[in-house]
């Protein structure tokens, strides 16, 4: 990286930002509120192409063909536009964690010379999420300026779909967004759009105020609605612009969604852009109250990356909407079609677990409303039960068009059926398990038995033709993450009936509608007991699938150059015949269940997978980071701990220009440093224990945690640690 | 089917045509001469849109999108459009084998009631790659006719693109073609398009002609040109048209193709139908001379359905094109995208090595021509040598677009390395061994050896993430089928070094360009010899791939219904978990190579994977005949090879009339009825040997093939054989 940001402890910082490191800034800076991501763009600066400067609505997804979404990319709601020749010269740019506020200041330069500066300051209300606010403040440098400029809401949008196929470039753009009212006068403006094929509808309405008499006029074009300001600013004085922006799609289920507009964008603008964001810091200091993770750190710049990951999360998160769960860039990025993965239940669920389980409820729910979906997807398959697709949007249909991933990397049933059951015993909310949980540990348990394999001569149950974690691995068979968490699932399941016997009215209806057998919970508990773990126990060593130790060793030091992840260099077809690991993959299971595993098969786990792990997925090094702090490898701790907190803001992957921001590393980042460094764990009954692992380079560590709906502080200092139940 | 065609010894009649019969009629009735294919349409037939009504030319095709191509739907060189309201209320139609000569009948009826009958005749000259002919009679049954009608050339033609996904239905028209030069007059006229992408150019010129006078006009449209004829047609009185078409195209690399196509057209007008017609004849007629297999059997229709075997591999085939090869439903529908697959080599290779082994030869050039394409896949798959693309149409990389397949079903490099190696055994042709055929083997066996994997633990080369023959395989490992042609494919590399000692100065080029050292030499033979071939010496049982044993057992008669294949019903996914297979796969291995194999080997891969078999592939029927007759089975060899040699006439598979005829099956009729029943075989030194295995149902049979440049007349009766050199 040629411009690395300044990471202060709350605020992240860019200074002279110009070339291709705007795209860099544009990604890492970006702003939401759960409801809404915006990249981190310039208000002021250039647009090439309507797929650009993308903002983004949770859950607002649209068809691009036939059964396959994308994220739809809504109006650039901060654009400014100069409407006289002039050039941005210099740029610098703040992001604060703290309030969730993002400060652009540039400095801008006529065609005769004469310079301006630009400052913008904007939020995306986390108070109220339909709300957002931009304030430019322009002040005339070198002489008298004769200003034009325009700002409001730019609906000339487009969707540029990223291909599942990472080494494809898709280059067909498609309209997604259709105006059906667009309107504009002296004080603001409304913007209705309609997305097509699903006439799903979005609402905005903005208002704009300034601070010096102004010749104002609206201004509308073909989904563009502005406010024109006209007027000499004379050297040395200021102009203030404010804006007030109300979004609203026919996904809040409004009954006046357009009037609600107009009427918060008024609101907004009585109010004023210091009391918008004063009330957002509100909202984000009790976020922080209940997320911040304090440290006492030699790293340089460590604790404001850690704030930077929890940042992202609770940005990233809709956590009061159970209809929708958090893509693979979450909100800011149309990487992946918005889509949501594994990701979600293995790597950021456990935050959200222990700091905001409401909102870890709502993800869960998210996977509950689309277990119909998931019904319907095993009876395609000519399966039972239920199966979770591997790539989701606005349905739990599969989203994910590459054959072999899509039908083969089937852990994430067992992924989400784990979630549900981590969800119940740290939260123990059995009003969840009762009415949610159970239905869904039952019909993909039910899944289970069918998608294995009986195979009389060894009276085992293999899992055929499967993909696990480690997606260099090929097709192939008894993968044992995959195998563990299958027999868990069969296993909770079965549990989750034991415990429904307490509420017999609830279980009767679920009864009633699942028809579940004694015979068949029976039949779960004797699959469980034969499915396959690969374990050599000559070496004490777990074997990560059938065909794993017959593959061909590679050198990696020769073949690996940088961040490039190897299957640009060396084709997929080629590395599945290698004894190496795109990601973590025992070191996973390792690191999920470790009371499950004596200290030396973990060890040997990682002596063994840790050297042939190349790491091509961001999704790895938390997890590293998090098992060698288990082991007490000091040293390898804290260098994957690095690799994961800085991932993003120091472009580790080099992709964060065209991808935007890893949204599962940040939760593998927390992770490993609290589960890892911090040692807590919360076993099947709710006991919290902390077992303080902290690198030299920390320390000491604050947070707090929820369990069983008490929050903890936990104070961990060298090798001691303080819970104390608040 | 509701209206089956009548099968006579030269002809194939379909009578009251009708409804949705119509394009299973077009299907079968299809003509061409390997430059060109024409769907069987009647001509004064309706057009809905641009993609229907076919025609192709042999190595036309264009990209649909990157580096995808679909063979390009042509002009409609046969069209006629009455001036005025009308309906045919009646039709049947006839193929005449003998002469390549198709004829529809109609009665058509205006709005008034008049009844005229129009019947067409015409020819794609077998003669003249670059000429066809049409001759159109009309009758006016029971009153004076207002006479109005164009005919011309309609290049307002498209593409439909089908899915390689066969449970996908595009609906998105590619037009590929666009006019150029557009011109008519009284006698005829000239259509020039181009293809984009790519250029392309395609030349086509007619002339028009009648036996009365007419008001004759030339008509132009957008990429149309036609003559129309107008004139009072009395009751009982004959209109004949005929019309004269020339095709070139930039494929052909002629200097003046516009004029070509202008002069060739004039003088096929000169000539008249009837002499067309006649010369096309007697290149059929030469045609049947070398491939004909007449039959004495009591089968009903049978052979006539042999001939129409030939009939169809025989115009199909680009005989004389070095760069082309045979798509897997020929010329004659767009289904597959034209593409060219394993079923040229290893399905209707063999037919025209024995009868036309310059056709074979031809077909092989076509991998030699692609040789370098498939040298850069190999590197595209971090691999050593050439490897050949599952699918190939202009180029040799791969148009697959279903990933395992593509990926996995990597038989096809060791098919190819085995059709030159049974090319240079039958023919003797040297000449083709040193300039090209070395040079496959050679670098086929290098990508063998890149693509194994060495397990030292057992001291051997595992072929891992592979799928056989049988498509219901799933992704699994050492698949026998391939293996067996993997180590063919070494040891005959090795073997073709050997036999190039004898052109010393030929070999060093060949050396000098691919620097083979003796040590790779020893490491082809090497590797051969530790290929895993599975085979269970308890049941003297060869195993299909490593993963056969353990799939679960399926109720085949309980889930398969008349020719659904299972994978509409079953998922594909499900499917590779059932033991069972889609087609022939160590059946065909036996079939391929039953001097290899001990009677009982043979018999007992047929009673094991027989019974398994769900025939879900055309492939299949041919190859089980042929091996039924190598065991004696009379019962099943007459059953399978009915289903095989009436495949396309009664519509076995249920999809004539949506994808066209079915060329691997015709191939595989030929080799059924040749290599089963007669029992040709011929050895590695060119020994021809006869061993006659005719069920009872055919007494006797007679043909002649070519084997090391000399013609042999083969007369089989009962189990008596005659083998005759001429």
């Amino acid at each position: 990286m040629s411009n690395r940001p300044k990471i202060l402890p709350w605020a992240v910082v860019g200074d002279n930002i110009q070339g291709p490191d705007q795209a860099f800034y544009e990604s890492i800076l970006a702003q939401g509120n759960g409801y809404m991501g915006v990249r981190g763009f310039d208000p002021a600066g250039p647009k090439e192409n309507g797929h650009e400067r993308s903002v983004f609505l949770a859950g607002f997804f649209e068809y691009i063909k036939a059964g396959i979404t994308d994220m739809v990319n809504t109006p650039d709601l901060f654009a400014v536009r100069f409407g006289f020749p002039c050039k941005r010269v210099w740029a610098s740019a703040r992001l604060d964690m703290d309030t969730g506020l993002l400060t652009w200041e540039g400095i801008w330069e006529t065609e005769d010379r004469l310079q301006f500066s630009v400052t913008s300051r904007r939020v995306v209300s986390m108070a109220n999420p339909h709300a957002a606010a931009l304030e430019v403040e322009i002040t005339s440098l070198n002489g008298d300026l004769e200003l034009a400029l325009e700002t409001g809401l730019d609906g000339d949008v487009a969707n540029l779909p990223i291909s599942d196929d990472q080494l494809a470039q898709n280059t067909t753009v498609h309209r997604l967004l259709f105006p059906v009212t667009c309107a504009a006068d002296r004080d603001g403006g409304l913007l209705i759009m309609e997305s097509r094929p699903s006439e799903q509808s979005l609402y905005q309405a903005y208002r704009v105020k300034a601070n010096r008499p102004m010749a104002l006029e609206g201004v509308v074009g073909d989904a563009y609605t502005a406010v024109r300001l006209r007027g000499t600013l004379p050297k040395g004085e200021v102009l203030r612009v404010e804006k007030f922006i109300a979004t609203y799609s026919s996904r809040d289920e409004h009954r006046e969604p357009a009037a609600a507009a107009r009427d918060l964008a008024a609101q907004l603008a009585v109010q004023g852009f210091g009391e918008v964001l004063e009330e957002s810091s509100a909202a984000w200091n009790r976020l922080w109250g209940q997320c911040d993770v304090e440290l006492d750190s030699e790293l340089e710049e460590l604790q404001g990356a850690v704030r930077y990951n929890i940042f992202q999360l609770l940005q990233n998160n809709a956590s009061h909407d159970p209809r929708v769960s958090i893509g693979a860039r979450g909100l800011m990025h149309g990487r992946y079609k918005g889509n949501y993965f594994w990701d979600t239940e293995i790597f950021m669920l456990p935050f959200y677990l222990c700091t905001r389980p409401e909102a870890a409820r709502n993800l869960l729910l998210y996977r509950y409303h689309t277990l119909d979906d998931a019904r319907e997807s095993a009876r395609g398959f000519g399966l039972k039960g239920a199966r979770y697709s591997w790539m989701c949007s606005r349905t739990g249909f599969e989203q994910c068009e590459t054959w072999d991933t899509g039908c083969c990397e089937v852990h994430i049933t067992a992924d989400v059926a784990h979630a549900v059951q981590r969800y119940v015993e740290v939260t123990g909310d059995e009003d969840f398990l009762v009415n949610y949980g159970a239905e869904i540990l039952l019909e993909t348990a039910r899944y289970w038995v069918s998608r294995l394999t009986y195979d009389p001569r060894g009276d085992h149950y293999n899992l055929l033709f499967v993909k696990g974690p480690d997606e260099y691995c090929g097709v192939t068979n008894n993968n044992t993450y995959t195998n563990f968490l299958v027999r868990e699932n069969l296993l909770n399941a079965v549990g989750a009936v034991r415990a429904l016997q307490e509420y017999p009215e609830a279980w009767e209806k679920l009864q009633s509608r699942l028809g579940v057998s004694q015979d068949e919970l029976a039949l779960f508990g004797e699959v469980a007991g034969k499915i396959p773990i690969l374990y050599d126990e000559g070496r004490e060593l777990f074997i990560q699938d059938e065909n794993f130790e017959r593959l061909e060793p590679l050198d990696i030091e020769a073949h690996k150059e940088g961040a490039v992840p190897l299957y640009r260099t060396i084709s997929y077809d080629r590395l599945q015949r290698y004894r190496v690991l795109k990601q973590a993959d025992l070191v996973l299971l390792m690191a999920m269940f470790p009371e499950r595993f004596s200290y030396e098969q973990k060890r040997n786990v990682w002596e063994y997978y840790e050297p042939l792990t190349l790491h091509d997925s961001s999704l790895s090094f938390g997890t590293h980071a998090q098992l060698a702090a288990m082991l007490g490898y000091e040293e390898q701790a804290v260098d994957y701990f690095a690799k994961s907190a800085f991932l993003d803001l120091h472009n580790i992957m080099d992709n964060v220009h065209k991808e935007g921001i890893h949204m599962a590393a940040l939760g593998a980042t927390w992770q490993a440093l609290v589960f890892g460094m911090a040692g807590l764990s919360v076993d099947q009954a709710g006991s919290v224990r902390v077992n303080p692992r902290l690198p030299k380079e920390i320390r000491a560590m604050r947070l707090s945690v929820v369990v069983r709906g008490r929050r903890y502080r936990l104070a961990v200092e060298g090798d001691q640690a303080q819970v104390t139940a608040l």
